[in-house]
């Protein structure tokens, strides 16, 4: 029996948001479900055949998304508008794809990526929120946001953040990384930690964000980020922040 | 065997938030979960014996609170700002109670209310948020909120709103209430319709939102929001919206 077999293949780049609470990450894993194994499962059927997806960052277990981007090779002629609604009505509520753009053929979702944004989301009231729950890591005491703001600042630019990288990671050629920003600022009853990197090391924003909620809770000064920060040394930074207040905001290209 | 009698008593009133997603809505039902139902178990214990609950307002299923109120007879002696922790722990993740306070002998969660402020969220954006799933409208196309604005201005004021009241609801004295604010603001990708009145009737926020929304769509007229109120037929209203946007957000008393 004949097979058509269609030539067309072009490079398509997708902005994806994702509640990460129930996944076991963005990279796919046997037997778990993950962010990269739903869409995966999802385009197989719409691409005719198994797709690779190539994500900008693999978000961990319980962290979320408003602007993870990935890559794969599309094989049929949908309009790159039309993308998105045929890959949310294959895709599970909780996933849901917001953009997609035609790219170029060497285009890589991570290597291409010039900078990514996120953001750690406290919730700092007496109660926890039933609306923050699943977002937002809860604080009962009042935190001290000027101090986080001021500690925050120390670490600010292309440093060596080898202190706020997960112990026990694979080795890299360099630690040194530009943190372009690294914001505290209180909306309401909740406090956001807003960072922008060329990139970040493995647990880099949540170890940044335990060790600033030690600052914001009085138990260190703002001058010992600092420190920290100097030392190299990721036993003397603070605790990694709980998955869930963690969210990759956006990635940049260009 | 003897029983250690406490004499002592005294009304509390508290305040709870709640995802209503998952109930039945406010009131007790048998075999169905619901906020009453839930509140009245984690006080069985900790109130020694079976207690009633007497909340503000009877929120639909699937409708949110972030500012209910109720009061119930309390026959231990636990300080006020205690309540709250003792009830939260015994209550699913989906119920907070937020404050608690002695009030008067004579005191009525419900009747005592001088004011009550809805809130109803909509998602305005062409995909879904799965943020905002479980507690905003989705709408894709843009709505026109200077439209909604408009047409809200016209029904504000002490009014007779049996145009907006569900059909078939039980015969009261009056249908007029006092509608003392009607706001309708964009923040970002959400646009929020904010009420407050001396009381509302059945779905009455859910049928002013339900017309909003048909104003918001270009398919009415601001216009057309002020004849529906004239006209007190409950049959030229817009449809009711659904209960997944709606929150009660505060009750006022005195």
């Amino acid at each position: 029996m004949a097979v058509s077999v269609t030539k067309f293949q072009q490079k398509l780049c997708c902005i994806v948001e994702y509640d990460g609470t129930d996944f076991h990450g963005f990279q796919r894993q046997p037997d778990r479900v993950t962010i990269q194994g739903v869409i995966e499962d999802a385009l197989e059927s719409l691409n005719r055949g198994p797709t690779i997806v190539h994500g900008a960052g693999r978000t961990d277990a319980g962290v979320h998304a408003e602007g993870q981007t990935f890559h794969f090779d599309a094989r049929v002629n949908i309009p790159s508008e039309r993308w998105p609604l045929a890959l949310n009505s294959r895709l599970p509520a909780a996933v849901v794809v917001t953009g997609a753009r035609v790219v170029a053929d060497d285009f890589h979702a991570r290597k291409n990526a010039t900078g990514k944004v996120y953001r750690y989301k406290i919730y700092n009231g007496p109660y926890p929120s039933v609306f923050a729950d699943r977002w937002a890591l809860h604080v009962e005491r009042p935190l001290d946001v000027e101090a986080m703001s001021r500690a925050a600042a120390l670490v600010v630019g292309r440093r060596d953040f080898a202190a706020f990288r997960a112990s026990g990671s694979t080795p890299l050629k360099t630690t040194v990384r530009n943190l372009r920003r690294l914001d505290v600022e209180r909306r309401g009853r909740f406090v956001e930690i807003t960072a922008e990197a060329d990139g970040f090391l493995y647990h880099m924003m949540r170890n940044l964000a335990g060790s600033l909620l030690l600052v914001g809770r009085g138990r260190r000064s703002p001058e010992w980020m600092g420190e920290v920060l100097a030392s190299r040394d990721r036993n003397l930074a603070g605790p990694t922040a709980p998955a869930r207040g963690l969210c990759l905001v956006e990635v940049k290209y260009g």
